[in-house]
């Protein structure tokens, strides 16, 4: 591992739960891109809204979700709604598992007393 | 971000990982590299001892450890002893707040019932 500054370093752990966080806010159901940056939001700056676009639309490439067109009832622009499709439904819960898995080793080591 | 199969993803944590957590390690004291790698193994197989020592030569290199050479008491090879330099020091501690920070919105966001 190449050493990092710190900011290089938060961004790097940031970059690495962007994904597992999107599939785990689309398990709970569909949504459309404002719907997920907003879930995102209320817990910190995790994925910004020039990095949500691109993520959404690798991960529909790679087959993990998938969106579909639709007119809000009440007018307005057409919206694109996102849900897990049965690979990626499948990857968020083994990411979840993963995640706690890391994240019990960590905090042994770093936040539990000597 | 790259999508990445499950493998990578862990090992990727892992090493964002590994320099805050060898630096906690030895914010608690001096230790040697077995030492080092005893006290990162009870929780886990985050650091290989192929890993352990490029990392503490790449952390001496840039300021934030620093090595002594002593031999046993009780005879036996000379062994390398590290601990923190102020920066390094500084640095764990920084890294320490980072982590929880960063474990607390991922916890929210991942394990919590929507």
């Amino acid at each position: 591992m190449r050493l990092m500054d710190m900011a290089s370093w938060q961004s790097q752990l940031r970059k690495g739960a962007a994904e597992l966080v999107l599939l785990t806010v689309l398990s709970r159901g569909e949504a459309y891109g404002l719907e997920i940056l907003a879930r995102i939001r209320s817990a910190g700056e995790l994925v910004s809204e020039g990095s949500l676009y691109p993520l959404l639309n690798r991960l529909e490439k790679a087959g993990r979700i998938i969106g579909r067109w639709d007119l809000p009832a009440e007018g307005g622009n057409p919206r694109k709604y996102y849900r897990l499709t049965d690979e990626g439904a499948a990857l968020a819960e083994a990411m979840r598992a993963a995640w706690i898995d890391f994240r019990t080793t960590i905090t042994t080591l770093v936040e539990d007393q000597p």
